[in-house]
């Protein structure tokens, strides 16, 4: 329990994608947030005006959500309230990747983050990625996101078996995790949901990436001890829900 | 296990939101009803004619479920069948409250449940409600629920450290749940679709109200020997399924 | 852990409810597929050339899923993609009906995968189904179904306390299973995911049918030692996570 957190109780507005959109709400919840998932665009606009932070996710697009995630992220710009990008399955098919240099050409993110095909894709390297999961053996150029951070102002993280979080000035690199994170869906989509609860509770953009991207690392270490992959799912949450700050001070923001 | 619902396995059609559908369709299975989740406007009223009860929730709103929400309530009441509203997040933003109004306006609801920001705006009391969840502190005049809950022939039910539930004649409040039920997403819409369950198995509207808040107080109460959230969420799901007759008769449901 | 899908691991494309749209995609992850589910019109066509196998379950009607669907269909069987139908509801409302009847006009489905009511209405014979649930006490002809299935040239599922699968040539029943598998939402919807995982991975129709089919039934009997339903589900997707070669070698997929 991390008392920053849970006496601010900070709220965070999601608008996301209807597969993960439950395990989005119980970890912000489980971090000691509290999450709002609205997209009518006719109270979008109101509920950024709420919100602590913003999730824009972009598991499964429809008409409706993309006019609400494009008036939810200037509205958030408008306000300078922290916003999040999960840019999930661009570079899969021509909707996503347009759609998602839209959001980018639009609007200014606090923080973005995807694993190593999707951030390629952002920063305009080629990909073999299919569908939303990282292509197997997918590399990428740290440098380049550093510059791409740099150059864009925005904290860039690419997730995967060595985490990477550069604001363009800082950056790490987190050794932590297990490979069973990727067989349970949504954890990257989880992950961003940690990230905005930090900034909606205040961290700096910069620690609340490092810090979000870390807990779910450490939760799926904690929940490896478990068979089965249902039971290993549980776990991820009941590890959240009994972190501490001992937890956020075991991690090395700096060096590389 | 509760024969008397497991016999008739009522049919409870909910108009719900995309975050908590999957838990609602669990704990309705687990009270031995039987969900339908249907929300097409070209097959709503069908399937309410088939339904033995329905749960109206306005957690994710857009244009096509208000249409369908509105048209399944007036199905309902033409019908002679019980329909239960959960008003998620009226006070937060201006379309909610609008949309709510008019769903109370157009329908003679069986049973109303919330928690107190939500029956503050119903009520037309001032609230600082914030997103979907209670505000902190938040407190309520239960006399005015009372006599709301006379005035219009509903029952009300206000979730909350103190359960309070009337139908304008009876009352009664209930000391049972944790704390912890407010922090796993889509609690209260499972005590919605608890009450629809028991309503769709016969009982009488005011019992329904309180049996399904009371069911799920307990729940948690069995459930918070869990450490971590995750297990604690899933016990709620072993806990109502495992229910008798015996935990709905330590109910004091008159008094006050 | 079956080797051959995870080496593989095959892009599963579900355009499916939003109920349990979260299990199936967690369902396909156990057994060592990807998920993805895209259902903007402007991205199915694009998705559906991805994928290696296509799902699609009726659910959650609405209008922009329903033309998704159509469209995925007959992307599909241009691209010569397998695709499974899983047909949920039909014969509940004339809407279910009509479009599922539509669906399988304009679409060659390689497998068809229902509940004994679901399977009955597709092939025109008298039902007494309710809802989504299979109604009690269904009988079934299994000889007009392998009628039907040698027909259509498609592999007919029908799911129960005894499973059977037909090709229109070979034929199978699976007494396999625990009642408490319809105690928990979406566990046939799970079943369609993890034979198109099967199908994706390059088995043959038949035996994906049976494989997938079995392993549901096998994982129920597994997950049935938890005394608590909620247990029960996640012990669903422990057992499947966990599945080997050993288990497949189980089954026996002829006679009758």
């Amino acid at each position: 329990m991390l008392p920053i957190i849970h006496d601010k109780k900070p709220l965070i507005h999601h608008l996301t994608n209807t597969v993960t959109i439950n395990d989005c709400a119980n970890m912000t919840l489980a971090l000691g947030g509290s999450p709002v998932m609205a997209e009518d665009v006719l109270e979008v606009e109101e509920m950024v005006g709420l919100a602590d932070a913003v999730v824009i996710n972009t598991g499964t697009l429809h008409p409706s959500i993309r006019e609400a995630q494009l008036l939810a992220g200037k509205t958030a710009n408008r306000l300078g309230k922290p916003i999040i990008l999960d840019p999930v399955g661009t570079g899969a098919t021509t909707l996503r990747t347009n759609f998602i240099n839209e959001l980018m050409h639009d609007i200014q993110f606090t923080v973005i983050k995807g694993n190593a095909s999707e951030i390629k894709t952002l920063i305009g390297q080629a990909t073999t990625t299919k569908g939303v999961d990282v292509a197997e053996g997918e590399s990428l150029d740290f440098q380049a996101v550093h510059t791409f951070a740099a150059q864009t102002n925005q904290v860039i993280v690419v997730t995967g078996p060595i985490d990477f979080v550069t604001d363009g000035s800082r950056q790490c690199r987190l050794d932590v995790g297990t490979k069973r994170l990727g067989q349970v869906t949504g954890t990257g989509c989880m992950t961003a949901s940690l990230i905005a609860t930090f900034l909606g509770a205040g961290y700096g953009r910069f620690e609340a990436a490092v810090y979000g991207t870390y807990l779910m690392g450490k939760a799926g270490e904690l929940a490896d001890r478990q068979a089965g992959i249902g039971d290993f799912r549980t776990g991820l949450f009941n590890a959240v829900s009994l972190m501490t700050e001992e937890t956020l001070q075991e991690v090395q923001t700096d060096g590389n």
